[in-house]
């Protein structure tokens, strides 16, 4: 068996490292000549997992038509902002009937809010029953190190999910198949902006019970939005949705997390992204994102609402006071 | 208005120093001469929260006569194998028509396993319109502080549990009224079995990864017991359940967490409870007891199954990894 992955980051090489238990060549393939060769060399991610060891049978590429050359499955793990430009260029080389499994976690702009619409937006309509996502919780360090790891498969056929679990499962990743493609994808982006609010609450010192009250609303504004764009709100009380939700409100490991703990300190946010040298981080792209799409539905998001404002310069310790102050319907 | 609090600890405390906002006078009761003249005279519990100015009008007590004299509002805040004794000395003086506010959260023995079933059966049925439980996500600590706080207030009778809201409810301490005193209950009880599974998963160093996909187990876990108790499983999902189960199983700030991380080393139990100075924890007391009820009751609770048998000397490692197994039903 062959796999792909493409996108030689974190959670690709992490994800490529479990492939290659059960798959006998993993073709891993990145933009940056130093990394592909130096992870061929010394078997190792020294950019984004350094220290941590990668199987052999993990072959880094530059080329497209190398890594997908008569794949059994393709990972997508590029940012989503990448998404398009990837396709494009890997569109001549893709084998049919594969399943293409994507990664990334985000709300995007406009009609294709969903990472799976998106990707459909890229590909011939023949290729669309391929598509599936995958999400949980799972921070890239410990799955590349084969810590156990529990996630779901979401796909539109259930053959295909089933495939990718097959190829993908091992004695320490475990994968459940769940045919509720828009649940799993709305907990997976939504989580990343109650994230930036517990970031938030953090950075304000506002202590662990106002903390652990805000993931609960937040997970009631993720199912509010899941359940109304028409989703099975048992969903995101899984693993793909609590669960992930849980992993990345904790702390410092998380980037989401990062960004709202630096804005509440008053730092504007391109500053903020700047500082972690990033250009955009998915959380706050899914920010801006889910204020359009809510406001459209007419679904009452108010903890994303006040993250979108945060982002935009209003003063977190007021978005937080208006959020205490019963803007949120919990119970 | 006058409050009467019973227990001296750290929640019965904390929840005095609220209640000293909307109360003229607040009597806290205890059995520590030594505790109840320092809290009269330098205003502080230095034994449970050293170093947290409690408000001057609360004022300590040996008296039972006196603590409930024209009171209010009673707190029951004393551990849950004290509750039979206490209330059987308090029930002569004990005011009608007052709420009854319980903050135990334990599962107990026998056929009474809810607590408000418990203080019932220590109770003239008179009083048992009165019975109110109080959970949600509160280390004490920040409840003393008056750090935001957002609880759950339970009750058989709506006006009753409204009277507890007005009552207890500050700027910085917020209660909603839920009426499903089962799903509230449950949810507080079976968070700290859930804890001690956290606690021995971070103990044998299983990774966040695994940590989050547990939590989120065992909250279905305790959904299917509630709702199969005929509790409605939207109380499980919110501040009363995952939010305390998040806020308790985050780490060595709970003592759930604190018994499961040294169980996880191999500790007998006897030697965990006598390193942490305590006869009984009520996570490790509701691990044995929803043992009994779910095998009476035909549900199927993994989780604490594997708490309780830990907790009896199984080793933690094998127990985490049967979890692992599939032995639970988790998507």
């Amino acid at each position: 068996m062959r796999a792909c992955v493409l996108g030689s980051g974190p959670f690709g090489t992490a994800l490529a490292n479990n492939l290659a238990v059960r798959c006998g060549r993993v073709w891993l393939w990145g933009r940056d000549a130093d990394l592909i060769e130096h992870i061929n060399r010394q078997h190792e991610n020294r950019k984004y997992l350094p220290g941590i060891s990668l199987l052999p049978n993990i072959r880094g590429t530059l080329s497209l038509p190398e890594a997908l050359n008569e794949a059994d499955i393709i990972v997508l793990a590029v940012p989503s902002h990448s998404l398009p430009a990837v396709m494009s260029s890997a569109l001549p080389y893709l084998p049919a009937n594969v399943p293409v499994v994507v990664t990334s976690k985000s709300f995007e702009d406009g009609k294709n809010f969903l990472i799976s619409d998106l990707l459909k937006s890229c590909l011939p309509s023949e290729f669309h029953p391929c598509i599936d996502v995958l999400s949980g919780p799972s921070f890239a360090k410990e799955l590349a190190r084969r810590q156990p790891t529990f996630l779901v498969i979401a796909a539109l056929r259930e053959d295909v999910a089933l495939r990718c679990q097959q190829l993908l499962q091992t004695d320490t990743l475990q994968l459940r198949v769940n045919m509720d493609i828009i649940g799993v994808q709305v907990g997976a982006a939504l989580k990343n902006v109650i994230s930036i609010a517990a970031g938030i609450c953090d950075g304000l010192h506002l202590g662990p019970n106002m903390k652990a009250a805000l993931i609960t609303w937040g997970l009631e504004e993720i199912a509010r939005l899941a359940v109304h764009l028409g989703a099975d709100s048992h969903t995101v009380y899984g693993v793909s949705g609590i669960g992930d939700l849980i992993l990345t409100s904790a702390g410092a490991s998380s980037r989401s997390w990062q960004v709202g703990f630096e804005l509440a300190k008053g730092c504007l946010i391109d500053d903020v992204l700047a500082k972690m040298g990033k250009e955009m981080i998915e959380g706050v792209k899914t920010a801006r994102n889910v204020m359009v799409l809510a406001q459209r539905e007419g679904v009452d998001m108010p903890i994303c609402s006040q993250v979108f404002h945060v982002i935009n310069g209003k003063d977190a310790s007021l978005a937080m006071q208006e959020l205490q102050r019963g803007v949120v319907r919990w119970q």
